[in-house]
């Protein structure tokens, strides 16, 4: 188990991750809080409820469930979660947890932020993104129609508590998608942590908690320290946007049926790979060594009938677009990346069709 | 014209307030914004925009209408003009200008909030409310159900501008009903803005620029000194909470339609003040100085047939209450509150009960 600490200007928490982390709620449960309540998913509570009452000690906390699916982050389902917290009693010195992964946790922090202007939050994560991502950082959001998290606040946490042994009952499919946003991490932070994933990640299993624990830990390192250099989504925030610009586009193109998020930023981070090598930023050995350890990962859902006419227009909508300017982040080298603007639309829509013309190197027909 | 300044730990920002306040808006004409939003409704717009345009000399400013009325500060509402501000293009650095009364500048400052985890927002209130009290201190929200405010958040606007010339188009009872909350600071701050309202409250009328200028900023200063000194709603923001614990049950019990919000905070002060009297936290001189003072503002809306059991458990319901317990603001003599919890329910319906049994100092039958 690891304790990392994000320091901002203005606030300061810890992230606990590894086997174990639920145990650091114990000390919440006499933080005199008026009321405890858990946000999470019914499957998920049905598989873990008895490990995670018994390891943070907090047997009278409330539940509240919400639908899975990203169907449920939307500004109705957060006026209906402050409902059932009015409901229950909830006030402004109640605690709210946030059991799952990014839905449950953008949600959840987003009701924590604004219930009566704000009561304490705890993310406990779920899925991989979660943990060394999403629940990092204090993003809150929303969706509005076809725009993820178009609505949303900055809520620090006041902990995070990242339990591995979680990510067991995953979906295999699922726990792989988490996996291409520890790469883009690997990317941003270059060694060791791209080396170890170059040697661990083709075979890593969820039930491989040796493997798995450190370089969860090492991945959600990676986040906590550019949170704590720039708390607000500054420049240096701004890399962890890497294969993301694209990863929106084509999740938003397919109607967010084909992709699962992480699935969309590795072919995001290939295309960055790919725009970045064209604009001769990144040179070709590491281009090859990132791209291959993307699809590493697994096979990703197919790209190749996608429309770029379709595609290319939804880029300028990026939430990162300044004054209609995108602000692509190209990586320059493993553990290296620039923000670039004004880059020719033709070079992006010529990296597009060569990533989707490229034959897939694990091969779809022996897949 | 005057200028304060609100001085927090983590912010700072200028109200200006009196004729021309607008002029200071000239500064974010070139102030590097992408693009500049005025939110606002119809019927002000149509009245003012031609001196809104002149004198803030944002004549390029997009505007964005909302329906009067409490029932825009809905989540619905707020995402609707979230799309709105999507459609027309507006990104991170775009700024909203919150041009109306309460409902507006609470509603746009939620949306200036979360749109795109926020953007910067300028508060232009109209309304006598709005410009000594709510468009100051950075608090937005809108509501759930009944609940008033019950979703929200702290989003310091970057200027609050305080032009009062827009308050001779309001209707007569709509500019009263916002001098109760210029008595409530008064009671607040004692000398010698309750003597200078004690003495020109009674004949006070909007287009009397010379008297009510002055008043308007001595008010909207109280309001910046509690602020500065905490910015959260800590125990001396609470203070501003006079009358309103009172004010919110009765504007509930009957359904936001008998009552404008001053007018409920108009009789929840006279509440209190008996309230103060019976507990012997507050002398008879004083109570009978500030009952006089709220009575001088103009004739409220009968309380007399109201139920006090369908009235007194709407109390416990107050955002500010903690665990359960309410938190009084008791007068303790002019100039003075004090937070008091456990008081009695019996003690609470007992003041409640005697005003509405004391006959209206103006006579209700001489009205």
């Amino acid at each position: 188990m690891k304790r990392f600490r994000v320091r901002a200007r203005s606030f300061q928490y810890s992230v606990v991750t590894g086997r174990g982390a639920w145990r650091a709620l114990r000390a919440f449960g006499g933080a005199g809080y008026s009321s405890i309540f858990v946000m999470t998913e019914k499957a998920l509570w049905q598989r873990w409820s008895k490990l995670f009452r018994r390891e943070s000690g907090l047997r009278k906390a409330r539940i509240l469930f919400v639908p899975a699916g990203e169907n449920s982050k939307s500004l109705r389902m957060a006026g209906q979660v402050a409902g059932e917290l009015l409901e229950c009693g909830a006030d402004r010195r109640s605690l709210l947890i946030a059991l799952g992964g990014g839905v449950v946790g953008d949600l959840g922090g987003f009701v924590a932020s604004t219930y009566m202007r704000g009561i304490d939050l705890v993310q406990a994560p779920t899925t991989v993104v979660a943990q060394v991502d999403s629940a990092i950082g204090g993003k809150t959001g929303v969706n509005l129609g076809a725009m993820k998290n178009l609505i949303g606040t900055f809520h620090p946490p006041r902990i995070v508590v990242a339990e591995p042994i979680v990510l067991t009952s995953l979906e295999p499919r699922a726990f792989r998608s988490g996996l291409y946003e520890m790469v883009k991490h690997g990317m941003l932070a270059g060694s060791p942590l791209f080396d170890e994933l170059e040697a661990k990640l083709g075979t890593l299993r969820p039930d491989d908690m040796t493997v798995l624990e450190p370089l969860l830990a090492s991945a959600a390192k990676v986040k906590v320290d550019v949170v704590s250099r720039d708390e607000r989504e500054a420049r240096l925030r701004m890399a962890l946007n890497l294969g993301h610009t694209f990863g929106h586009a084509i999740e938003e193109a397919t109607g967010y049926r084909r992709f699962l998020h992480g699935e969309a930023i590795g072919w995001g981070l290939l295309v960055i790979i790919r725009l970045g090598e064209r604009l001769k930023l990144l040179g070709q050995r590491d281009a090859e060594r990132m791209a291959r350890l993307v699809t590493k990962v697994g096979r990703l859902p197919p790209l190749r009938d996608l429309d770029p006419r379709k595609v290319l227009p939804l880029l300028s909508r990026d939430k990162k677009a300044i004054g209609g300017r995108i602000q692509w982040v190209i990586p320059e080298r493993i553990g290296r990346v620039r923000i670039v603007t004004g880059i020719a639309p033709r070079e992006v829509a010529a990296a597009f069709r060569e990533v989707q013309k490229t034959p897939w190197p694990l091969g779809e027909a022996h897949a």
